[in-house]
């Protein structure tokens, strides 16, 4: 970037949409006037017209307003430095210019498109509550370093800081101490034109010759089942690969508590079970590396959730202090610190974030959510929940934040249930009972057909109908439930077999089947025990929210989010029905997608919100559920359907309440009716 | 340390020796009062009785201008803990108590020794100039940490945090990630009682059960030729065992350069030469450690100097950029990192600090002889110089510091002349001749008597006479002068043969007999061409300190330092007899012994010293003797003994001037007298 050329003549310019106006002689560079100005243009190169960063658009036309006629002609010619730039590049498209390389001749009105713009705006999709500004925490800047001069004695290094002083205002540079072997080769390689990443404007943490200007991030989300990585660009924020793989980890135990007793159990179990997972990181960025054509050396930031025991098990840190009372945290406190620190392949100098866990049984992963849902700015009190074999919850508004998890196990997930399965082709996703005929109707993943719609069995023949899956198994008891095929204490009425066939007794108890396969492959049947184990799930989690409520000194939820995969996928109202949640305006029900993994992203592209999520995680209260003498009550309670005193008004303003039948299990196996 | 009893009596107490003094309620205990009063009195337990660190002596008998009357009895009894303290440890001895279980019953005096104080000086000895403020950057601290609670679920990283910052006011701490892993192991061995490191209160490097107050730190001088370590206790500030050894470079060249030559001709040189350095630093740190019956992880500070060379070798920078103009310093700012950044097997947590370099060939043992010798706090003109194959030249006072190197080569160290060595038994290292028989007498290391004195033969008998070591040249070369044997352009009189037959020819020139051995050993015998290279260094250098008297705008030195091991064992007055140092009152000319060395060990032990040197070498000016026009001009007058130009005054004012006579050397070998 040049300086203003001398000249009498002012001419006056107008950058959208910042709306910034100023007064500068002729022959004043855009990019020049846009800096006086405070108009947020990026640049990698310094002005070079080597990065095209800087690209404007001139508005052309009238603008009373600004009592300005814009056209092109009142920017200096395309010069050949641009033309340059899309030869080595890609060609400037139609009238965009490169600021850095484009003088001022008279008034005129400049665009500054968002992708310029170094804290533009990221557009979230669908469940995602809000945009992402940009501002990365590693920055990547290009300068010319002075040629080592012996009437100037003082070292490489210095020479670099005092350009990176002068050229991009930034003082008070360190260094890692690994890139001292390599800076005096990089500044010859590249001819004393170097590329530098800068981490938090506090510390240089790669180097590159000449110019380079691919930064990379990933965001990680470590969950107990799945691990997914996202690569973003840290100059546009756009997600440019995604992999996810099975944690490892469930080779030492399915759920998290008997991984903490495999390390229990073997001496070398803490290392090892440490090692799989940082292996398992490594594998998933180098598949998005390779994914985009780069190196895992061009990724310079990771920005990581995780629940309390990944966490720790991924820090190194044995995790059989969480596996008990007073399930002790070694650390609750955000970490930052080179990547290499946790042998992760990336760039030597990559840094990784990791959230801050809020308590024993509630951390990074929610922490993301929170930074992803940002309750603390709602009027609302909303409730954030994320269903997993915890239930990690949230509740509160900008006065105040609550926060607990409740152990709801692994019925959510489709373990336990006679019929349950993971989420995949051939389970059941969906389903509707008829009240009058009790006869189902569903809907298995990998097609979009109902079961009783023509074409059914030929869209499902390659798989088959293989089991339920969680939101299915919401949905059937729920059905179940307002069909009236269950209580609302949760006993399938075996009098209604003298009906319909899909009753059918299993020892002492009765079952509903939902689906007989054509060839002889077993029935999809939900049992009395199924239920059950639904009841426990649904009600620890009602029981851990009506916790928080009483925490709060409310009763009354007026937003709810629903977080993680399961979230994604069930039916809100189902959900209700059973009193998986409170009572709330179903049109205030949604899902929030995986807000942990947004919550990721979030601080990997926005450095100042992991300030905001750290000090806003101090200023939670933690509720400890097994503290609580009120749980055991609330639990009982909310084993009913949807709960025993709440009376879910809202929800039975626009679902048919069923009618009361209660039945009780006699000692010998029979029902007496209670109606 | 208990907190005072509730009392109405107030009794009066007097610290010495710093003189603060107060008055406090009955039963305060004295440590209390100490830290109300700010005394320094030193403490690692935190006031448990523990550690003995806070011992102090009760004053007996009448102070009349305090209006005390000390006794011991107006202190509580010696109570369980101090006997216990003395069962664990070494009992009290006469008169010590342990101030933190002593509590105050009556008006007392009281006696803080040297050893109980955290800022003790640490007295130095010989040619050290000052002595030392002990203050590391590394202490310990011992807490009791609070156990895991889940009602306040937090991590007990953070509660270890909270406990440092209540009992110590140690406050935001970081915590090195490596430390994670073995928290909670630590905190349950030591049943929540932990010692922590902390490095410049800012971060936690290593935790320990219980009480721990063993913390060692090493001061290193890498020079070019010996490596030397000295282990200093942390909390007394005494070196408590060193070792050195030949730096192992040495097989890729015995001088500087010749290393450079061997990186710049083997590619994998320059990690071959970092290897070997790091791993005889370690097995440096491994002797001493073992010597005390340490370990090394006991060691939890480094602090080091080094010539530029060195310094890049070590930090795994190849030299290659220092073998020639414009010699580049990768880096000239001081280094301060883990130690296992550099390979460095101490306590993992452990740290190494360098300290800066100043110029391309004016290095961190040049900043650490200004640590020591302290030129910034004199009113004197002040000359410090180091001598080796550079010489390393400072100069100046309170007002302004100058700095350069010049190329002496390595003469003075006994290379490049026909019967140098270095300084080991069997050398001649002091020389007398008799300016009229012509009869030289000299003393041998190894033995206290001159060689003419009786006993002399049987004292050498095992070891010989072997060689001439540096400070025997110097006294040889400056005797030959003052005795006309050379002139002074520094030509040998063959003339003189006639009255000697120690002046023998050799060719076309002359040399003169030091020693002939009574076996049929070589002679030892000065050579016209060792002369010459004496001539060459001692002008190189002389030059350098004339360019830094130039650039000061004086002529005149009004005290001179001489460092390193050549320093300290020449003959001050031959040396100016030679004109290797200016001309100065011979009174205010001295060793400063190992002055690089002594300044590693001022920053090991006094951490602001760090900030002290740092601010300083940003300030002091460089001059590069190369790019100076006038440099060839001064070392051709410094050829001449002492001076073609410089008078000499003050040196000839007790030492006769011997007559004016040169001898100019004919092309045909023949010489021309010019008296």
């Amino acid at each position: 970037m040049g300086t203003p050329h001398s000249s009498d003549k002012m001419v006056k310019i107008v950058f959208t949409p910042s709306g910034r106006r100023g007064s500068f002689p002729v022959n004043t560079p855009l990019l020049h006037a846009a800096r006086v100005l405070g108009v947020d243009i990026d640049s990698v190169c310094g002005g070079r017209g080597l990065c095209g960063r800087c690209q404007i658009i001139c508005a052309e036309g009238s603008f009373p307003k600004h009592q300005i006629a814009s056209d092109s002609s009142h920017l200096s010619a395309i010069c050949a430095t641009e033309i340059k730039y899309g030869e080595r590049k890609t060609p400037l498209a139609n009238g965009r210019r490169l600021s850095c390389h484009t003088l001022l001749l008279d008034d005129v009105v400049i665009d500054v498109p968002a992708e310029s713009q170094v804290h533009r705006q990221i557009v979230r999709k669908d469940a995602e509550y809000r945009d992402i500004s940009l501002d990365p925490a590693t920055r990547l800047y290009y300068v010319q370093v002075a040629e080592a001069d012996m009437h100037v004695p003082k070292g490489d290094l210095q020479r670099l800081t005092d350009a990176l002083a002068e050229e991009w205002g930034l003082d008070n540079l360190s260094c890692d101490s690994g890139l001292l072997k390599i800076l005096q080769p990089v500044l010859a390689e590249g001819k004393r034109s170097i590329t530098v990443a800068v981490h938090k404007q506090e510390k240089i943490v790669a180097l590159w010759p000449g110019l380079n200007d691919r930064a990379y991030g990933v965001a990680v989300d470590v969950g107990s089942t799945t691990i997914a990585a996202h690569l973003c660009d840290l100059s546009t924020g756009s997600v440019l690969a995604s992999a996810s793989l099975m944690n490892p980890q469930i080779r030492f135990g399915e759920d998290l508590m008997s991984r903490v007793s495999y390390v229990m159990m073997h001496p070398e179990g803490a290392e090892e079970i440490t090692l799989v997972i940082r292996e398992a990181l490594n594998s998933l960025f180098a598949e998005v590396a390779v994914e985009i054509e780069a190196s895992v050396e061009d990724i310079l930031e990771i920005s990581l959730v995780a629940n309390p025991i990944m966490h720790h098990i991924l820090l190194g840190i044995s995790p059989v202090e969480l596996g008990g009372a007073p399930f002790a945290l070694t650390t609750d406190a955000a970490v930052e610190i080179p990547a290499t620190e946790l042998d992760l392949k990336i760039n030597p100098g990559g840094r990784i974030y990791i959230l801050p866990c809020i308590a024993g049984h509630v951390g990074a992963d929610t922490a993301g959510m929170i930074l992803s849902e940002e309750p603390q700015e709602q009027d609302q009190m909303t409730l954030l929940v994320d269903v997993g074999t915890n239930a990690e919850i949230v509740l509160g508004n900008r006065q105040r934040l609550l926060a607990c998890s409740s152990p709801t196990g692994p019925a959510f997930e489709g373990a336990q249930i006679s019929c349950g399965q993971r989420a995949a082709t051939g389970a059941i996703e969906r389903v509707r009972i008829n009240p009058e005929t009790l006869e189902p109707r569903f809907k298995v993943i990998g097609s979009e057909l109902w079961s009783d719609e023509a074409g059914f069995s030929e869209a499902i023949e390659s798989h088959g109908v293989t089991g339920i899956c969680g939101s299915g198994i919401i949905e059937v008891v729920a059905e179940m439930y307002l069909a009236s095929i269950v209580t609302l204490d949760g006993i399938v009425d075996g009098d209604l077999a003298s009906r319909s066939a899909r009753i059918i007794q299993n020892d002492r108890t009765w079952s509903y089947v939902l689906h007989t396969p054509a060839n002889d492959e077993a029935q999809i049947v939900v049992t009395q025990n199924d239920i059950r184990q639904i009841q426990l799930a649904k009600a620890a989690l009602y029981a851990g929210v009506k916790l928080l409520l009483d925490h709060m000194g409310t009763d009354r939820v007026e937003r709810i989010r629903l977080a993680g995969a399961f979230g994604s996928h069930i039916n809100v109202q189902h959900a209700m029905v059973l009193g998986l949640i409170p009572d709330c305006v179903l049109g205030e029900v949604s899902s929030a997608g995986n807000a942990a993994g947004t919550g990721a992203r979030i601080a990997l592209l926005n450095s100042p919100s992991r300030n905001v999520i750290e000090s806003l995680v101090k200023n939670i209260e933690k509720i400890e559920t097994a503290l609580e003498p009120k749980f055991q009550d609330y639990f009982v309670d909310a084993m009913a359907f949807p709960n025993k005193t709440d009376p879910f008004d809202h929800l039975f303003s626009v679902v048919n309440r069923p009618p009361i039948k209660q039945l009780v299990e006699s000692s010998g196996g029979r029902k007496r009716r209670r109606r």
